[in-house]
């Protein structure tokens, strides 16, 4: 029951299951406010569909990327994506737990780890096998393995950015000090103006000074629900590789 | 060179300094999100010129205020504010150190703290016998030291206000976790739309789950300089205990 979707950037495609976990706009964002140079070394954490490495290769030339997903069923459609693409020489999708990266990276050597990670916390009637739980909530991982796992992986002043929820920014700003990831830019996203956010955009450094930076915040739709120009911008960026 | 302000509120006024340290708009937006309950206690951690006391005394009935202030011959100053508007059953300035409130105040009892720190980092050139240099710069205290100030005077479930900066959330937040004071509630002031905000106003609660609130962005003003109606709202609000 997979398909195919078009990802309206350069000819990719990405394949998906309807029933299973199928990316949204926070995917979108998040790619979208990566920097990347070029050559950058990139790992995106409980990849899924492999939608972060496919966006970013998109939008980028040179740099390569490793995408890290737990169930096997999901990274074989991934690695199918990558083929599908012919991106076999800059994304590569591999099976294992965030809780351990070093089982399948090298430690302190990344340049970038981007994540977007289950946002609800676990709930009593979660299936704990049902792929698209796993996907949605802390089942198999929580935030602060998913914070430790990245600062794991980068190398001193690697950047790390998430996509998440305003009600945990507390515990994300939390553990990413105390993993040694300091905090350096956040971006509220309003749904409208006059809206409170719904999610937000952080990026961390590891071992940089104290100081964040609050950015303007992003209003994804216009009253009329167009999508405002500052959302088609970040859609229609080409080259992420500043 | 005192002068006698008015406080535009039932015939409030304020004695300051044009050459110390004058209130600004942070003091009264911070005033604004207070909540109080009839017959709060409430301390105001580094009180100045008793600014927030006093506008809280305006815009309550039952609720009592004491005023910590370092510096004696601004407590002197804030007391004569008080006297002037015949307030001394509802509002007492002391001097005290606010790293060691519990010199002056009970423990555990206080229904709210609140506080407008010093927002900028301890300089090299600051003076540190310098009254204004004192309300602006961590020189006499530190973040840290209010946060922790707060955790001591309030009750299990007190609330603390703060107004600061957004380059300073994740001190912000940080502290007040590891200092029991779980972060509620936080409101992010823009001077326009489509600014990044340039204050912010936190709500913690002593020994509270954790589950933050970002509420709506606040705007200051509109493009053409004028006041937004969220920020005359604000000021006109009557009543802060619900």
């Amino acid at each position: 029951m997979e398909r195919i979707d078009d990802l309206q950037l350069k000819g990719l495609k990405i394949i998906q299951n309807p029933k299973g976990f199928c990316f949204g706009i926070d995917a979108v964002l998040l790619a979208n406010h990566v920097r990347l140079k070029p050559g950058d070394r990139v790992v995106d954490l409980g990849t899924g569909t492999g939608i972060i490495p496919l966006l970013l290769a998109g939008k980028s030339r040179t740099s390569t990327f490793q995408g890290l997903e737990l169930q096997e069923s999901v990274v074989d459609m991934a690695q199918r994506s990558v083929a599908l693409n012919q991106l076999e020489d800059r994304i590569e999708i591999l099976q294992g737990d965030l809780k351990a990266p070093e089982r399948v990276f090298p430690k302190s050597v990344y340049d970038v780890v981007t994540a977007n990670p289950p946002y609800m916390h676990r709930e009593g009637l979660v299936n704990p096998k049902d792929a698209k739980a796993i996907s949605r909530h802390e089942v198999a991982c929580d935030l602060e393995d998913v914070v430790k796992g990245a600062a794991t992986l980068l190398r001193t002043h690697g950047r790390f950015y998430m996509v998440h929820r305003p009600n945990r920014l507390v515990d994300i700003l939390f553990f990413m000090r105390s993993h040694g990831l300091e905090p350096k830019g956040l971006t509220m996203i309003q749904p409208k103006t006059g809206k409170a956010p719904n999610l937000l955009i952080v990026e961390g450094r590891k071992g940089a000074g104290k100081e964040l930076k609050i950015k303007p915040p992003l209003i994804i739709y216009e009253e009329s629900g167009a999508y405002t120009k500052e959302t088609l911008a970040l859609y229609n960026q080409q080259n992420l590789e500043g």
